[in-house]
């Protein structure tokens, strides 16, 4: 089968290929009534649209999105809404040397495994390119979602080097480059990351997304397991190849008593007894299910793979090369990722929102959490 | 909604509770006349089972299976074939003391919140008993994978002791109580985990799963990718708070040069030529797509929760208790986790396997890489 | 790929063959705190079950139900429910002739085909047996829908004898061994029955389920329209071959003027303004979707295949044959699929109430139709 | 939920308004190296392109289809296609009148009532228009099917008036504007049509679909039935009411002798001898399953809602109203349903064909059937 498709009941088909005439996708199951309009969306694209910075790729791709349904003076309908983005800088010829030559670390290899056929330009259907669409899709969940539920991404290690942690201001992730949350570490990344593009080469990285505000009960036993989906969500995005909830490996090495979030109960800010927590060793979930403490999720992103070092490869004729890639990339493929990563969150928090209201919308006010 | 089964081809159901009479899965969609009888299912389940040595609950559940339907004349007929094992060893007396309290590091909280209501009994539907049922449908999805097809488990870490990976030795596996492939680190864990046992607590650990032997070409783009499935499986399972393919999180300090493997042509046994890769820092999947590499898996068990020290807590009432665990439990349910691993890799194989023939069953042979 | 699960969040999986040890289900996303015993399945059980008039089969099929999960002291979950039934009366014996022959009109030419392997005991996995199972899931069905929603099932034709509709008396249903709500035509038909016995003979009949007090808004544009899943549940229950919805057929024949179903406003007994319908040919759907009216379906059985009188036949050598059926089998199946196609309905409709819920649920009180 | 995607492994997502920017569809799943450009799928979107008698609307849609994706030099890639067809003859205007209006018989009303919001425009998302994109999806299904399976429809009943069966001539269905396989009755229908139109009603079609050269063993027990799915396919298209396979209704008349189809051995004009039936009650499909032969489907198109005579309706504030539609319209949308029903059966049988290879790629060769 093929599987272009993501989410249950909050779902979006993708399309396209880098150098197509456009690619799009199409948000299946969102509620009617809520206002969305093009500038809605807009934004979130601008953050991971690449040629803003000199640690990203030098491609001009406007990336303007365009509704094609699903909207009707200015709200949604409840129908699919199409999203569509032109490719406009597409340069096709750039990719002539790579036609026949499978290159390291990218999919060309099992493509042409798979389907005997493959669109090798600009990596076609494997390009990072599809990964706007799920910012875009992001965009209408975090509207699904609500003001209540916010999400937030950080860049936590950038090749070797981590950030101290106890620097960590939301505020600094949009004033540097990296979407870095430390911002003396953001400062030291930038002669960090240059050397490393003068040099050819490349490095990869971690990213930490945190949704805050989440209501509990989000999440399905036993294979819809809210920390399950999330797995699925990140390692899908390109290049990851790693991901963690909460203490994630750490855990392993902790002991029992260490890692137990212990509970007791507090009276929040409306005057109302609640529940919480002394740590959150568990990422906001239990048993795959939402505690409604804040959901913490990294990923790691591998090293870009198009670097300017020459690596053995093979072409589609069998024969030895050497692959060296000249074209404009990211020396950091992991800095785009931030906004990627938010979005899928958004996607699968907003997709378990509905799921949970289908099978238990009306569950009893309990004395350790009141309802909203 | 719920989401009780797994996989999209083959694909398995599961139901039952810890203590309810019986617990059980339905297998649909496996390919018909596949030699099949419980003999070749039970060795597997009997490798999962507690009580097999002094690291392991003591409870005793002989996790009899039973086939129902699906199997005619030793043969597999292509319809659901129905697995159930009754519960023998149920003693709900043991949990009368949690009946009302919510355990930290349980699903207790979130199927309370979730639901409204909740089996205490064992843990009801978050026990890790359901996983005795992957297993068993595990056992079938190396059936349907054949024996060109090889799934290996191991604990490459227990606590925070780590093993010599110089010291790997597969056939170590079956001679610990641990699944460890090192065995003089199996013999320190020894102590070590006894020592664990007596101080009432509990230590975590990190489980890979190699599959060997898998044919390139399985795994969808973009979203049903090989990876991200896997990542699915893993996570989902109890207690499990990491996943990472290949190189995983330390991919993200490597350097481009470093992390590429790079491919050469080289002459099989079989005298064909074919693509070889100079190392698998991927873990056997490209662009979300096998490579003929070994798939290599990795994931991380938090310890258990269920311990002797006492830790704050809360019952339904809104009452701030302290939960403390007399009962039969493992000091690191991670051992047992190691089968289960490895069955969740051979169902999401099994799966892509029928997946991938339905779309591609015909792509040309390729000079660089011959058809089987 | 196999397809044994029926629905999408409330859904169930059925396994089981005729002669195998037993059948069951796993019924899966029902909401939880609803009472639920055997004791409000087995009722609709025995309503299908053979053997209880001369009409129909006389095999002694006890068929007693069995929950073995997802019930809590006397509640639902929210996890799955696992329904079985044991097989007793199996005699595998009476199939020994058909072991290599194809019966005319039934599955086990096309099974073999499809899977080269067939139980051939009592149809196998195509067995009518299988039915029982969504009786099963549809009284749980019953459960989720509440007691505002009615659903009602009649036999209007047996072989070519049609009822007069002018005598429709639902109370009459229960009171004849046809399910017939004509009592003159119910007397009747027991006499034309009796000689299609006599003969060796059968017949097909048509069915007419109706539901009532279905709220508005069930059904999902464009490809999950109501009236799509209803046609997809009557037509695949065993040896129906025609389905409509209202009109029906008939309305083919109408002009736009005569088949338009007009609408008026009316007070109701709750004395709110409504919004009301001049006819119903529509049989309670309009886009798809439902509009309070009842839904009407009928549809049409063939005869039963077994048959005394011999019918050219093969075997699977490739040898011409006659087949002819001596058994135990009902001279009309029709009949026994009235509670089999009310159980349906009742699947579609929770089906579509949670999924209208899940994306739907605030939807603004409207002049034309109060919300309840 | 919401449900715009059809199909499971051959699968299509459809999208848009009638009076939006853009109609448009997704198919996902369709093997890769197939030839395919623009050319093979217009032809069909021109069959069922309105304006182009006067026995259909007389909105000039030119329903140029665009290739957005998954082709590359001319051949399917194996990933999403995106088909885009620009709406252009919106004339929004028309629509001003129905704003705050339900059409009787029209999806007006229940839209409103599920939605809360309703894009008023055309029918918009309830539009026929959608159908379109049936049609080209079906057009790719075609290809997937290869050419030696034929898929054909025509229209056997207008209204009232049915054609001669023994009249019954395939060459004749593109020699008239009805579709009709009877040269006679089709021009008798021009005059009853050309009277239909002037008193400003309009009526209703049963159309026939067969599908001949459809191997055997499509169809999946026990609810993705190939008949079960056919049903469906066509209750779903806008305006059916029912659905029949084979002898359909007629069936429940006749005798178990009457009904059964029976087997006989034949030799081909390959020279292989093979089963062959005497009759086709049963319309190619037993147990759910496709035998081989001819593929007979039926579909009853209910009489156009949109008429010149007033109808009593409602507005969305209460008000009781008129309303009697002066737009363009077809008089009998049953008309345009044949290439719809036909695209349908083509996206049914291509689906089933992916999912059979998934599960049963190698059933053995059969002295009763030889493998093609």
């Amino acid at each position: 089968m093929s599987c272009n498709t993501f989410g249950r009941l909050f779902r979006f088909t993708t399309f396209g290929e880098s150098h197509g005439p456009a690619i799009g996708c199409v948000v299946d199951g969102c509620p009617p009534r809520i206002p969305l309009t093009e500038t809605d969306i807009q934004p979130w694209l601008d953050r991971r649209r690449p040629g803003q910075s000199k640690f990203t790729t030098q491609r001009q791709e406007p990336d303007q999105v365009r509704i094609l349904s699903g909207v009707f003076e200015g709200m949604t309908t409840g129908h699919p809404i199409a999203l569509m983005i032109e490719n406009v800088d597409q340069r096709s010829k750039d990719y002539g040397e790579i036609k026949d030559r499978f290159r390291p670390g990218h999919a060309d290899l099992t493509y042409w495994l798979k389907y005997g056929i493959r669109d090798y330009r600009g990596g076609g259907r494997a390009s990072a390119r599809e990964t706007a669409l799920r910012v875009a899709a992001g965009a209408i969940a975090r509207k699904v979602l609500g003001e209540t539920v916010t999400i937030r991404g950080a860049l936590v290690q950038m090749g070797p080097w981590t950030i101290d942690r106890a620097q960590w201001d939301w505020s600094a992730v949009d004033d540097n480059p990296f979407f870095c949350p430390d911002r003396q570490a953001a400062q030291a990344w930038e002669g960090h990351l240059m050397e490393v593009r003068k040099r050819g080469s490349s490095v990869g990285a971690v990213i930490e997304v945190v949704a805050e505000g989440v209501p509990p009960g989000l999440g399905e036993p036993v294979y819809g397991k809210l920390d399950a989906e999330l797995a699925s969500a990140m390692m899908g995005i390109n290049a990851v190849k790693a991901v963690e909830i909460g203490a994630g490996f750490a855990a392993a090495a902790l002991s029992g008593e260490e890692n137990a979030d212990s509970f007791r109960m507090d009276t929040g800010a409306d005057g109302q007894r609640r529940v919480v927590f002394g740590s959150n060793n568990a990422g906001g979930i239990l048993g795959g299910i939402s505690t409604g403490q804040p959901i913490v999720v990294r990923f790691a992103v591998k090293p870009t793979s198009s670097i300017l070092a020459p690596v053995p490869a093979v072409d589609l004729h069998g024969n030895e090369v050497e692959v060296s890639t000249r074209g404009r990339h990211d020396p950091c493929v992991g800095i785009r990722a931030v906004p990627v990563g938010e979005a899928m969150m958004a996607c699968v928090l907003a997709d378990q929102m509905l799921r949970r209201r289908a099978q238990t919308p009306d569950v009893p006010d309990s004395p350790i959490l009141p309802r909203p």
